[in-house]
């Protein structure tokens, strides 16, 4: 029986020649991620198995990111936790701030992550790395300890959904755009416990970028997993970064899919989820007067160098609207250097707005940007649950960066079209 | 009998020809400052006195800059409230973010405060105005409060210590040594009550930013208010921010100190103040062998463009230490913009430190670089309390931007001169 993208990587890395939907296997670990929320309860977890070494210094990421610069003293002794069980596991690749940003978009740029990879992370956004073609699934603390010990995970063999993108995406319509349509029409457990396979002639006309955005969103869909076909793109953009070795997986011609969906993605419009799901999407077009007090751009979802430059292409010469908080989260050092390189940073500066150091901030309600009662924010970010950047009472709207960036103009959601 | 400059500015603006030590005067106020932990407070104190408008539009200035951006929902809260007090009020000089910065460093920034202006701000840095000529004091709440209402204050007149400063300094001594070394001599209530005026043709060698560093901590040694006589270096910098009409005092020749100091700048070395006071300080040729864990450079006492520039001289072409958390805060967004401009913000990057937007952060244990349990930081701020950048068992050590940066490079307290 043929078997999706990822089933042949799990069946690759349990030793095995056939998988199949239900099957429960352990697969072998390339990484195993924490951040600062949830490596300290791994490390727990990791002591108290009585285990003395990581089972490999080099597969083991920590990265320090969620609450950091350190929010309080309760983040600053849960970083310190991390920091000194780095140190004394002698593991390669802990990231202090100085050299960091936030994990999503720190691991790629490092070369962490390559086609064929099986990747767990504490962290639900985790599914990112599918979009270099890598099966990467977000654990929680338990299976990270266990992890980070044995390097290795059980999995229960997901089911897919075939996603065949079509076409070439408008002007200002990015990775953001086409994930949160594709979640408007399946709905938030539309894809539930399935891995979501992205494929098609559209894929080519998308940057990295713009996958890893869809790739990261995977699981607000409910899926287990988001993966992209592996194409030239993928392979220099890994080839770039990576000296790791690496493996592409495509599915079988006769792999089994619960469903497959077609997108035109010359149709998609820009796209904004409203509160309090981001299934609850409307195309820019039908969005209406909604004022808003914030903007946030960055995040694991869209803080990369593609949204910055988006960005930057909207704000360049103009002036935020009197009032309007307008932050911007570069998602690593490099990112930043290079934006400030590109600059952007100084057109996002005489543009009134602030560029922070890279931290999930206020993605989560962490910090840098929390919500009083009653406000409302247009954010690049992943999620717009109840309460998720402050207040029970205030409101996200998802977009992407080009819409977010266009509403700081004006105070209100707006299309990108309109302003440039 | 004559007059020191405080007491000059202070029988000016109470309308009077005399005062002396010890009377009580009201005195008109031409800068009444909140921010965002203080202004709250004042706010509800001014809606009790049943007071609808405040004394001037253009007299009243709030500054979000203590837990900015909103580090959770209580500070959203505080700030809301500011900000909405600000636009029911028509207050002119109410600055969010993105066009803000650290109070104390905006406001002359801005030319809102000049020679012989008096000056009160809820919060004890306001002294910092003094670099200007300016009588400039921190209040409470209450005080603020009756200050938006009526414009006017009640003041009990100080006496006044004069420092008489001398000679040029050393390569790598700035404002920061100066005001420490002072602090150590005389202690942290050496001038308790008393206006530090500060003269001397060592003046003439200090930058302005050098001299709103030392009227800022004019209050760390207990001192009403810090004044400096003004030269062509004040009168330029006034013109060059400034459109307000402004009066230059100086003391009379006769007038009355409690004591008088005398300071050779050539002698004094770079300076670090030891926990948990800014009176234990040393030179740094004195402070043995001392390992950090972070490194702030930044606050109303050091994040001006002078301070940066310093820094970066430093830290240019170089890595900060291994696994060194370096946490870099320009004060405003204009000196943030300038830096960027002048390529300092590249050079801290590529060394390995982070660049906050601006923000009160850690200074006063608020957010953005919270201490753990028995960390240690370098700061070029202004005060070294226990707890005051977090936890009870964390200590901060007091230093100037030459000295910070030199540490960041070894990860121990260390002398520019030997990095340089």
């Amino acid at each position: 029986m043929g078997m999706t993208m990822t089933q042949k990587i799990l069946a690759s890395r349990a030793g095995i020649s056939q998988v199949k939907e239900g099957q429960f296997i352990q697969a072998n670990l390339d990484i195993v991620l924490g951040n600062d929320v949830t490596a300290p309860v791994a490390i727990k977890e990791f002591e108290r198995m009585g285990t003395t070494e990581v089972f490999d210094r080099k597969k083991v990421v920590l990265v320090p990111d969620h609450f950091t610069p350190n929010k309080d003293i309760k983040s600053a002794e849960q970083c310190k936790m991390m920091r000194e069980f780095a140190m004394i596991k002698e593991i390669e690749n802990y990231f202090e701030i100085g050299e960091m940003g936030i994990e999503h978009a720190l691991l790629p740029e490092k070369g962490l992550v390559v086609p064929g990879d099986v990747i767990i992370g504490a962290d639900s956004h985790t599914c990112t790395y599918g979009a270099l073609g890598a099966f990467a699934t977000g654990v929680g603390s338990t299976d990270m300890a266990a992890g980070m010990a044995l390097g290795k995970c059980w999995f229960k063999v997901p089911g897919a959904i075939k996603f065949v993108l079509k076409g070439k995406p408008q002007k200002w319509v990015s990775g953001k755009d086409i994930i949160l349509h594709i979640i408007g029409k399946i709905g938030v457990e539309g894809a539930r416990y399935q891995s979501m396979e992205f494929v098609g002639d559209g894929v080519h006309y998308l940057s990295m970028d713009s996958r890893f955005t869809i790739a990261n969103m995977a699981i607000e869909a409910g899926a287990k997993n988001g993966i992209f076909t592996v194409d030239d793109a993928t392979i220099d953009y890994v080839r770039a970064h990576s000296i790791k070795p690496y493996a592409v997986y495509e599915a079988d011609g006769d792999a089994e899919y619960s469903k497959t969906y077609e997108f035109d993605l010359g149709q998609i419009r820009p796209t904004v989820a409203f509160p309090h799901l981001p299934e609850n999407t409307r195309a820019i077009d039908d969005v209406g007067d909604v004022r808003i007090d914030q903007v946030v751009i960055g995040s694991c979802t869209n803080g990369r160098i593609e949204d910055m430059r988006i960005a930057a292409e909207v704000l360049k010469g103009r002036r935020v609207a009197k009032g309007m908080r307008t932050i911007i989260f570069p998602a690593t050092q490099n990112i930043y250097l290079q934006a400030l390189e590109e600059g952007l940073i100084e057109t996002f500066i005489k543009a009134g707005a602030i560029v922070s150091t890279p931290t999930c901030g206020p993605c989560l309600g962490g910090h840098m940007g929390i919500l009083a009662k009653g406000e409302r924010a247009i954010a690049t970010t992943n999620r717009n649950f109840v309460g998720r950047m402050g207040h029970p009472e205030s409101e996200v709207y998802l977009a992407s960066p080009a819409v977010a960036a266009a509403s700081a103009l004006t105070g209100k959601i707006t299309n990108p079209e309109d302003v440039a």
